[in-house]
């Protein structure tokens, strides 16, 4: 698998990208290369789900066992990897990070007011918005507890802050949301905030735990923040694409919640006076013209197309993308370097 | 005011308690006591409150704003003075225990659906529930970056483990809503999680900071969570009290909620089968015989008084509080001790 990762030539900027079964092995080829450690990690994470109130680890469950990616924690099982980390304190905090995304998730779909996510209908469907603010709240503390547990001051300064910037960026988003004024700048901002601090945080970790130089810490550090970025343009782009429904979630999402994601920022800015008044009532004033916005979804479509938006949209994942295999440039090649550039490729080419 | 709380001869079970005047003595003592600590923590607050994104300070001060006591932040004050601590980081921690502290009230605010608190709109209802939901967690990860800054594991410990069992505390208080069947010994667990956790980690941290023996640690904690339970039946009794209009608080939501707080406990282990069926009308079904339950509160009150409940959850009240004075016998007799009886005092007699 390593060697269908390599054939995507990852440090050569420009050149043809894997298609996705190859991005796809470099998925296959993490999870090979830390599955043992993910197994422990699994275990970790349902044991430190326990409560005495048996909701609690029902709708934690619901949510942990939907099928996610456990992108973050593989990050930091690789990342520790990467610098030859021999202990077990990654196993740990790659929980403690699963929890802090889990948390964010909860909340997030009761702020979004999702019914469904990875194809499965929501906790907050499920069981009501009660319940999951408060199961992650639950968590937000139980992540804090693992951290405790874990005893290093750098590691929890890094988690603490990364935990802030996460709230202030989904609050940036809310502002932005319904706002066609919305620039690439506040967008990247939102993204940073929200999407790319956790995965950077998750790849540092990976570097405190193996006490390696401040100058590898910041490069995991830097690769994380780029590939977060890449990762989530990657998932807004998906919300226009064809190929989402394949993923379980809802088709045109974003568009009916008005949020400014890269696609619309870049066909918003090439709009004429018409195009700019539709965005507005689409996005800003959600009048849409039938129930389902279905019409209005193909009028979007067709104006992104018109702008080239989508490619836009895929040309700003690849400069990010770019930047995250870039920054472990300072590590030695090898397999688990190959890995992790691979990851790259797997976290933009899933969207296309 | 010393004298005045002396006055109220808390050493002796069973005495006439202090009019609320002499309970409002122990409260304006403390404030002499600590009072220059207190302008400091709420310049942390202020100054830790900001953020780059203006509706985090905003939201976040409308709260904070809102004439709370500042309660806990100023048991750990007390605490630390009791324990004649003369440094700085009992400041750093009592704002981290408010940033906490507002954090539970905000999503608490948002997961009871309330739309006023100390008399004021609250934050959901001024700007919805979403910011309600990520400025709490903007809150929370602010409080624990404060507590990294302190940089105590033992101080981390106590207030990551307060902040699970408090969220455990609002979801088993979930379960117990619209369900008559509920206990005095569920209660009393929702109670001693939700409220009495963080009363407990407040008062034990004033030792931590001093460096006491663990004794006195375990003294502070023990009559922190006994004050922090008497606080809390002193608040649902409020709920069916004549006096809690003077308090800014809406009369009687507990009872339109469908809470199951000790008043009603008591009056259903007493209640005939007619009696129960209201109950059960009321609180499980939440079917009111007028739009604003009017009468049915009226009813409610009746058998309240019918079955002597209100006196019997004072006397419950009454013997937390004695278990928090007894606490305090291992540290010397002298007038921060009679400061901090006092404040049990207060935090009883409030009510009635």
């Amino acid at each position: 698998m390593v060697t269908a990762v390599n054939a995507s030539n990852p440090d050569s900027p420009g050149a043809n990208r894997a298609a996705p079964p190859s991005a796809k092995a470099a998925l296959d080829a993490l999870l090979d290369l830390v599955g043992e450690d993910l197994t422990r990690v699994n275990q970790t994470i349902v044991d430190r789900m326990h409560s005495p109130i048996a909701l609690i680890p029902q709708l934690a469950g619901h949510l942990v066992a939907a099928g996610g990616k456990r992108l973050r924690p593989l990050l930091t099982l690789g990342s520790a990897k990467l610098c030859n980390y021999a202990g077990d304190r990654h196993i740990t905090l790659a929980a403690c990070i699963e929890f802090l995304h889990t948390a964010t998730l909860l909340h997030d779909d009761v702020v979004d007011e999702s019914s469904k996510r990875r194809g499965r209908d929501t906790a907050n469907a499920v069981w009501g918005n009660k319940p999951s603010v408060l199961v992650g709240d639950f968590l937000f503390s139980r992540s804090f507890e693992l951290m405790v547990e874990d005893g290093s001051l750098e590691v929890m300064a890094i988690l603490s802050r990364a935990s802030g910037v996460i709230s202030e960026g989904e609050i940036h988003q809310l502002l932005t949301a319904n706002n066609i004024e919305t620039t690439e700048q506040a967008y990247i901002e939102v993204v940073g905030a929200k999407t790319a601090a956790l995965f950077a945080a998750s790849t540092r970790i990976g570097a405190v735990v193996a006490d390696r130089p401040t100058a590898e810490k910041d490069a995991l550090e830097a690769y994380g923040r780029n590939l977060g970025i890449a990762f989530q343009i990657a998932d807004d782009f998906l919300d226009y694409s064809a190929r989402e429904a394949e993923l379980g979630k809802a088709i045109g999402d974003d568009f009916r919640d008005g949020k400014l994601t890269l696609p619309v920022i870049h066909a918003i800015a090439r709009a004429d006076a018409d195009e700019r008044a539709f965005w507005a009532r689409c996005l800003e004033e959600q009048d849409f013209s039938d129930e389902d916005a279905e019409a209005d979804l193909a009028q979007a479509m067709a104006l992104l197309h018109k702008h080239g938006a989508l490619d836009e949209t895929v040309r700003r994942a690849h400069d990010y993308a770019e930047a995250a295999r870039r920054a472990l440039d300072i590590f030695p090649d090898g397999p688990i370097k190959d890995i992790l550039v691979g990851i790259v490729d797997f976290s933009v080419e899933r969207a296309y």
